[in-house]
C-alpha cells in the first residue's frame, strides 16, 4: 500500500493511556464504539487495535507495518521483528516492569534451581520456559489465564508474575526469587516495511514526536534572570543534564536563563536558584521536548 | 473446612452482574479492590474471585467446592465436576450464548467440511477441536487472545467465537456457518462436597434462592378483582403457566386472584383483563419468586 | 401499512419523561444518537421523533397515525386530529400548564381590553390572535424565538406565555393579567387511522397502558387486617374514592383490606386507621393501576 | 403559633439520612443551598436546620417544637426535653452507637479508675466529667475539636469517643476499656408543646409515620398457598414475631399466607418453606409497615 | 447609559462555547439558574442571555450595545447592525457552516430550478425566500421548527438546512444541490453605539482579546536553538506565515528562536527542524496570541 | 527526629484545597481513607491531618514541627507559635476573610458599647472575649457550634461570625457593625524546631514554593516584541510592579520583552500594548513565580 502505514494500538489496559500519548504528540485517534478500525486525523495512517499479546505475529506477518507493544510479548512470540524505539509512559510510575519468579513467603525455596519437578504458573509460557532451560532446572510451566497470584500452594509452587512495585505479590503472601526479565513499551516495525524509506520515515517522525510528549510530561521550563557576576554560582545549581540556554539583555550586567528540568527536582532547584540569587525564575508547562 | 462453603466468583465481564445477582438473592458480596477474596455476609461461605476459564479446575481439585462459570469453559476443561443448576442472567439479554464457526463473508466455506487444511482462530480450542474431529475434518486451531474477529481473512481462514446476537460478526463482516456449542452460566460443585450433607444442602439453598432471584427479574405480580360471572372469561386471558391464587371475598359474588406474569406479555394481558370485566387491576414488583 | 402503528415522540424537552413513560407502561424505546427513528421493543410500532410543535401536521397528514404532544400545539395548528386521551406525566408537577397573558408588573394594564394597538410577544401566535380577536381588541401579535419574559416593556407590550407556577414570570417581574388556554398532554390519532379497527385497537391499548403507569406513579397499595368489629370505622378512614377489597380469613371475626391510595394522602390516612384498630398495615409500591 | 409546627432537622452527617428517611415516610424537604430554612412539602411544618449538638437547645427554650437528634447530645445539654421514639435509621448499620473510653493499645490502663489524675480528649465533655464523677475519679476533661484518636498518648492520656464498629479506633491503635453510654437518633419535643393536643398529634403521626418508614427498609413481604395440611409445618417455619394472615382460597383444601420477614432472614427461611410444601412463594419490596 | 456596554450572550447551543471563550479571553460570565442576565466580573459591561435568532433585533432596536450571533440569522432579519468582527470558535471543527438547499437522494431535482412549485421546508425562511426570488424560481417556502432533514419527501419537498459535514443529511438520505449561504459567528453592533467613542473602544478590546483567545486555541509556542551556520536551513523549515523572533545568545555562534505554529502542523515540522540541526526545541502551550 | 519535617495539614474544608496547592508547589499527598496520616512523595516530611482549630495546640507543643492554618484560631488558642508566612490561597476570592460583629438588621444596635449585658455567640469565644474586654463592654460570650448566623435575635443578641463577602450575613438579615479580627492562612513553626538549621530551611523552602504556587496562579507570561524607537510607550502601558526582562534581538533595531502580569489585568494590557505598536504579543500560563 503506498503512502500508508498500518499500526497497531494495544488493546485493553495500555489503550487510553495511548490514545492520549498519541494526542499529546500530535496525533487524535477517535476509538468507534466496539471496532478493531479506530479512525486517525492522519491521511497517512490507519489503525488497528490489537491485544499486545499479538501484536508482534501481526507486525511479523505484515498485517501492519507497526505497532506498540511490551518487549515481553514480543521475546515471548518468538519472532523477529524491529524494535524502533523504547517508549515508558504508563500511567503509574515511569520504571519499566519486572516479570519475577514468586513463592509463597513461608515456603523453603530461595532460588530457580529448588523449584527442580515442580508446578509454574505464569502467563508468559515460553520466556518462562526458556529461563529455566538455561538454568538445565526440569519444570513444569502451565498457562494462567489471570489471578495468578493466588494460585500457590495449591494450584502451582511457584508463578512468573509482572510487577511494577511489588505490593500485590506481597498482599498475596509471595515472596521475588528472581528477575526473569525486565520489560518496557516498544514501538516496533515490521523488517520490510523499516526497509522503505517512506515508511521509515513516517515511523521515525512517529517515535521522535511520541517521545518528544513523553519527554515533555515529566518536565518543565525554567525562565529566570542573574547578574553576570552570578552566573557561575547559578549554573552550578542547575542540574549537568541539559546546559541552560544563556541569551543577553539589554542591560548589559544581565543574562536571562531558559532551561528544562525535571519535574521532581524544581522542589529542590528553585531555592537554591533563589539563594544564588538569581531573580526573576517563572516555571512554564511544555506540550513537548527534543533535546 | 467443616460448615464452610469455598464459592468461586467469575472474575471479569460477569463479576459486577454476579454481585448484584447475589444481592437481589440475599447475600451481599463486598469486592476489596485489588484482593482476590471478596467479603460476603454469611458467616459460612468463604467467596474467591476466579477467572471463568479457570473455575472448572479450581473446583475439581477441591480448592473450591462450588462457583458460577460458564459450561463452555467446564466442556472445554474436560474436568469432572457436578453442574448443580443453570443460571441465566447477563444483563443484554436472557438467552442462551452460542459458540459459532464463522467465514469472511465473500469467502467460498459453506460447511466445517470445507475448510479442511486450514486455520481456525479461537479462545475455545479443545471444544474446537473436538468439533472438527467428530466431523473427520483436520484443521489447525490455534489460540487466540481476543479480538479474534478481525482475524480472517489474513491470520486465520475462520474463527469459533462467542455470540449473542450475532451484530459483532456482521460489523465485522463474518458468516456464520455452523453452530459448535451453546453456553449459559452454571453453579457447578467439587463432586465429593456435593456428597457432603451440610454442603449439599447450602449449595441447594444457594441454587434456590439464586433462581428465586432470577424469576422475579423478569416476573410482576398482578392482583384484580373478578365478579363469579366473568371468571372463565378472565381465567382463559391469562396464561396457561401459572395458574392465580383464586380468594374469598366479603362480597360474595366476587373473587380476587393474584398471580405472576412474565413482564414482557402484561402489555397485552392487561387490555384483554380489562375487557373480560376484570377491575382494580393492580402491577406489582416482585423480589424473588418460587413456584 | 398492515400491523404497523407509526407512532410520534415528542423530540426535545419531553422526550426523556416520555421514554421514561413507556419503560413503565411496558415498552422499551432506544434513542439512537442523532437519529430521528428510535427503535422499540414492538414489532408492531414504528417510532419516529417530531417536535411537539409539528406533531398534529404529521398526524393529521397521515405520515404518523398517532403521537403524543400537548394540546396547545394542537389547537395553535388548527388541524383535525382525534385527541384519544390526556396524559399527565410531566415531572415537576402534575398540574395542567397555562398560557398566560402578563405585563409589566407597575404597567397599567389591567385586562386585555387595556392593549389595544400593542404589541404581543408569543410562540403561540394563532391563539393568541383568534383570544384578542373573541374579544374584538386589534393587537400586533409577534413571533418569539424564546425568552419571551425579558421582551416587555422594550420589545413588546405584553406576552402570552406557558407557565406552571409562574415562579419564572414572577421573577421577570411580570405580572399575568388573563388565562389564555390550559394545556396537557395528549395522545392524538389520525381521524382514519382511528376508524381502522386493528389501529384503534393499538392505540386504546397504547392509552390504557400508558394512563395505568400514570396512575401507578402516584398512587400505593396498602394491605391491613381489621377485626369485623372494627370495619365500619376503618372503612370509614379510607377515601370514598376507590372501594377496597375485603377478603376472608381464615380466623372468621377478622377481615384483610387490600386498597390503592393517593401517595400524598398515606401519610393522613396510616394515623387514622391505626387509631380505628387496623393492624398488619403495609404499604407497598406499584407499578400500573387500572381500576 | 397556631397549626404550625417548627421542626429541627439535624445539619451535617445527618442530614441527607434524615430527608431521606421524611420522603419514604412521606414528606419531601428540600434545602435551599445555604438557607437554615429547607422547605417542605407540608403547610402544617416549618423546619429549620441545626447542627445535632444545638438541638436540644432549641427545643428547651422552645424556638422549636420538635427535632431529631442523638440522645448523646441531649444528655451533654442537660437541658428538659420530651424524647418521643427513637429512630435508627443511620446508612451503615442499624445498631445504636457507643462512646466508649479508650487508651492506647500499649498502655498499661485497664479501667476508669486507673486514669486518676490523666488528661481526657472529649467531644462529649460533660457526659465524660459526670461518668468520672460518679466513679469519684479526678481527671482532667479537655474538649476536642475533632480527630480525638489521634491525640493520645501525646495530647492526651485517653479520649472517650463515639464508635459504630471500634474499626477506626483499632486502626489508630487504642483500646477500648469501658462504654461510658450507648447512644441512638431521637425525636425530641418541647415539653409545652407535646402538651398542646394538635401538636402532640402532628409530632406523633411523625413518630408513627418515620417509624413506619424505618421497618420497612429492613422487611420485605411474602406471599404463598399452603395447603391446610400442610398447614402447621410451613408455619413452625416462620418466624413468631409477626403472624402471618391466613386468607382463604376457593379452592377450600388450600389457604394463602401474607406475612412480612426481616430481610435478612429470607434466604433461610424461603428453602425451609419450600421443603415444608410451600407453593407459590413470592417476595415483594414495602415502603412503609405498622404491625 | 454611560459607561456601560450592553452585551448579547447566543443562549442555547453556543451558550457554553461562548462562555468559555470569554473565560479564555479574560472575562467570567456566571449564569444564574434561569434568568437572563448573567453577571459578569467588568463593571464596565452588562450581560443578557438571547437566541441567536434574535440577537440583530435587539442590538438594531439598541436593547442591546453589541452581541454575538450568526451572520446567518442577521441577514435573515433584513436589519442593519454594524459587523464587528468574526468569531470561529465554535467545538466540532473551525470551518464555516453552510445553508444548504437538499433533495432527497433519489429525487430527479438537480438544481433550484427544478423545484418550481415545490415546497421548501426550513428554519431559514426569509433567506431562502431571496434565494429563490433571486433565481425567478417560484416556490413555497415553509417554517420548519426542527427536524427539518426527515420531511421530505411527505411534507416537503427539499430543504434548506445548516450543515457543517453533510453528515445529518447523507444519514436521512438527502443529496445537496446548491449552497444558499455560508454563516459563521459574528460579533455585531448597533450603529449609533459604534458611533460612541467609549464604547466603541469597549467593543473593540473585546473584539481584540476575543481574537487572541481564538488565535491561541488552535496554536502553540515553539523555542529551539540554532547554530547561526545552520539559521537559513531552519528557517526554510518553519511556515512564512509568522517570522520568528531570533535572539542573541551568549555564544555568539548561537541564536534562540521563539515562534508560534499552527498545531496540526508541528508533527510535521518538528522532524524536520531536528534534521535541519536545530537543538533544545521545546513545545509549550498558548493563553493567547495577538501577531 | 533527624531530617524529618512533621507537618500538619488542615483537614476539613480547606483541605482539599491545601492537597492542590502542594501539589502545584511540587508535592504530592495521598490522603488515606480515614486516616490521619496522609503520605506525601517526600522522604524528609510526615503529614497528619489536624482541624485547623487544634493546628498552633500540636505545633506549639511539638507533636508537629509545622503546620498551615488560620490566623485566627493561632490568636484564640493563646498559643506562642512563629508564624513563617501568610498564604492566600482559597478559591473562592483571594482576599483576608474578617470575623465580624453582626446584629439583626432591625435592631437598635449600632455598635459594640450598645451590648452591655447582651448574649454573643460564636464560634471564636477567646478573641470575642478579648475584644469586648478591650472595649469594657461586659457581655455574655457563648459557644456556638455553627450555623451562628440564625440565632439572632432568640438564642442570641449578636454574633461574632466569619465572613468573605458578608453575603450569608445578609441572607440571614444580619448588620456589620464592627470587624473584630482579619484573618489569613498561616504556615506556622514551633519556635524550637524554627531554631534547628535543616528544619528551618526545610520550612523556609516549603514556604517560598507554596507561595510560587500562590503566585503563579493568579499571573501569566506576556512575551512581545517592540521596535526600540516605541520601548518607551510600550513600557509606560506595563504595570510598574515588576519591570520586564528586555533581551536583544538579531535584528538590532528590536527587543523582546517577557514579563508577568496580573491575569485580571492582562484584558486592559494587551489592547494598549497594541495601540503602542508593540507585536507578536503572546499570553502563556505559569506553574511557578519567584520574583
Amino acid at each position: 500500500m503506498a503512502n500508508k502505514l498500518r499500526l497497531g494500538i494495544p488493546k485493553g489496559s495500555l489503550q487510553d493511556a495511548t490514545i492520549a500519548l498519541f494526542e499529546r504528540a500530535g496525533w487524535r485517534i477517535y476509538a468507534n464504539g466496539r471496532s478493531y478500525f479506530p479512525t486517525i486525523d492522519d491521511a497517512e495512517i490507519e489503525c488497528m487495535l490489537i491485544r499486545a499479546q499479538e501484536m508482534s505475529r501481526y507486525v511479523e506477518k505484515g498485517v501492519l507495518d507497526a505497532g506498540l507493544t511490551g518487549i515481553d510479548w514480543v521475546v515471548e512470540s518468538g519472532l523477529d521483528v524491529e524494535s524502533v524505539t523504547s517508549l515508558v509512559y504508563s500511567k503509574q510510575s515511569r520504571q519499566k516492569v519486572r516479570w519475577v519468579l514468586a513463592v509463597p513467603e513461608d515456603s523453603p525455596y530461595q532460588k530457580a534451581e529448588d523449584l527442580a519437578g515442580k508446578v509454574i504458573a505464569t502467563e508468559l509460557v515460553e520466556v518462562s520456559k526458556r529461563y529455566f532451560a538455561a538454568k538445565n532446572v526440569d519444570v513444569k510451566v502451565e498457562f494462567s489465564w489471570g489471578a495468578t497470584e493466588v494460585k500457590p500452594p495449591t494450584l502451582a509452587d511457584a508463578i512468573v508474575e509482572v510487577t511494577e512495585t511489588g505490593s500485590s505479590l506481597r498482599a498475596n503472601r509471595l515472596r521475588i526469587i528472581d528477575t526473569v526479565m525486565e520489560s518496557e513499551t516498544r514501538l516496533i516495525a515490521n523488517r520490510s516495511a523499516y526497509a522503505d524509506t517512506w515508511k521509515k520515515h513516517k515511523i521515525d517522525s512517529l517515535a521522535l514526536m511520541l517521545n518528544a510528549a513523553i519527554s515533555a510530561q515529566g518536565q518543565v521550563g525554567l525562565i529566570l534572570n542573574v547578574e553576570k557576576v552570578n552566573l557561575p554560582a547559578v549554573l552550578s545549581v542547575l542540574p549537568a543534564l541539559n546546559s541552560p540556554t544563556v541569551s543577553e539583555l539589554s542591560d548589559r550586567n544581565w543574562v536571562a536563563l531558559n532551561t528544562i528540568l525535571e519535574e521532581g527536582v524544581v522542589r529542590e532547584v528553585i531555592p537554591r536558584l533563589k539563594a544564588a540569587k538569581a531573580t526573576g525564575i517563572v516555571e512554564y508547562p511544555l506540550n513537548k521536548v527534543v533535546l
